[in-house]
């Protein structure tokens, strides 16, 4: 397989890349980003994937979390894809809508046209991804966590919820946990999955646990002046899912705090101090 | 005076503002940041003014340098002005350079036409901006330390020069030592200032240390990868200047690092803990 790094920095001692490729599942090139902590140097490191949210690519994450701090103290890397594919050849939203097509490909493989060929992003970041990452990169690729916000956060617990064999911890801020019931949801699982509800209860996080799939722990950040809240995010639902169903969860409502990257940069440290826990633990 | 608060976000419990007002200086709306720390909720605490570089405008630093954690910690407020005059009425380079005009103030007062009219962003930062800050938020304007990065390095080791007794600390990113010699200053100083190169000298941080200004010690990081290093930067003529005049200074060059927010972001910490002892000094 061929990667072209097309930009790195130095950032607290490690290595901020961004990676193009052509990617199978999609069929079409993707950029995503990958931060290398200082050990990489010198081992084989964890990794937590982080899926960002609505409009967002690859760098969001990367240039305004604050993230990198605190992977280089714990000694994990970060892989952070983009949101969809993208390019000429790629079908976008007829009306140019933020919430779906580019820039909003849900992580889901999609089933109906003209979005199959392409909007395949479930695949990519469960299979073609991984594989990419643990070849090129110095990576423990049995260590893997994930994480995201908003459409990513729905993406990590949907993601994680259906591979715990996979991911050894979950997070989300601000999450879709519900996006058969939400208006978001509703826009994109149908266009990409169908009519057919049932068909997207596999990529709805208070569906899977209600058919009884489980993680460990899922940690949970919601900003309680998220203009999202009411009527996208619903966390309640998941809350109430969760404890029905005996999956634990900590859900945290954060006083004050919206729906913006300033969010997530006030609690990312927490995020990766308790998925190194799990990464580091043996 | 009608400030008008365009946006906030809660950020490490306090509180990342954009302010837009009506400025006298540069004869336009400016729009600044401020980041409030908790304690400001029931003190009046210190702040860093941080002066960003070509290009920018008060949301880069905002954004990407992570700087809010550790200002949250050390309880001293953040306040970030753009980079010059903006809107319709304001000229600019007529080829749309990134290096003159909008995006490229200096942090001079420009003399010559058309510049002399709204490009006076040395008395908008050393008078203006801190009468604002002062009248409206809860502010210890006479604990004051200033901060930049490459343009902004320059204004702020300029300033910083020619105010001792106002601001207590002085630091830089990648600055622009020594404009009066490097292609970026002679074209902005020899368009906002004139022919008379005597007259760019009162904005050329070697040139004042040469004159005999002096501050506490300065502390500067310079990224060894930095692609503006040996044709624009040059950190080494500010070196000897401050040896030979006994200007102290704190020159830490950062092998790998380049020009970027990943830079500034791996090592504001290390200046805010700089800025926040001369601060919180009594």
């Amino acid at each position: 397989m061929s990667l072209e790094i097309i930009a790195e920095n130095r950032c607290f001692d490690g290595r901020q890349l961004r990676v193009r490729h052509a990617a199978t599942a999609t069929q079409c090139d993707m950029t995503f980003a990958v931060f290398l902590p200082p050990k990489a140097t010198t081992a084989n490191v964890p990794v937590l994937y982080w899926l960002s949210g609505l409009t967002c690519t690859d760098e969001n994450f990367t240039q305004k979390a604050g993230a990198q701090r605190y992977a280089a103290e714990a000694g994990i890397a970060i892989v952070a894809p983009d949101t969809s594919p993208r390019g000429d050849d790629v079908p976008d939203d007829p009306e140019g809508a933020y919430d779906f097509g580019k820039g909003a490909g849900f992580y889901v493989d999609a089933t109906q046209a003209p979005w199959a060929t392409h909007y395949r992003m479930y695949s990519y970041v469960t299979d073609e991804l991984p594989n990419v990452i643990a070849s090129e990169f110095p990576i423990a690729r049995e260590r893997a966590s994930i994480s995201g916000h908003s459409m990513g956060g729905h993406g990590a617990l949907t993601i994680g919820l259906r591979h715990p064999d996979i991911y050894r911890s979950v997070s989300a801020f601000s999450p879709i946990v519900a996006p058969t019931q939400v208006p978001w949801g509703e826009k994109a699982l149908g266009n990409y999955l169908g009519a057919d509800r049932d068909a997207w209860r596999a990529h709805d996080a208070c569906a899977l646990v209600e058919a009884g799939k489980r993680t460990g722990n899922i940690l949970i950040d919601q900003g309680e002046a998220d203009d999202f809240l009411t009527n996208q995010l619903k966390p309640e639902l998941f809350k109430n899912t969760c404890a029905e169903a005996g999956q634990n969860l900590t859900l945290r409502r954060q006083p004050g705090y919206d729906h913006s990257y300033f969010f997530i940069a006030s609690f990312i440290g927490d995020h990766i101090g308790y998925h190194a826990r799990a990464l580091n633990a043996g």
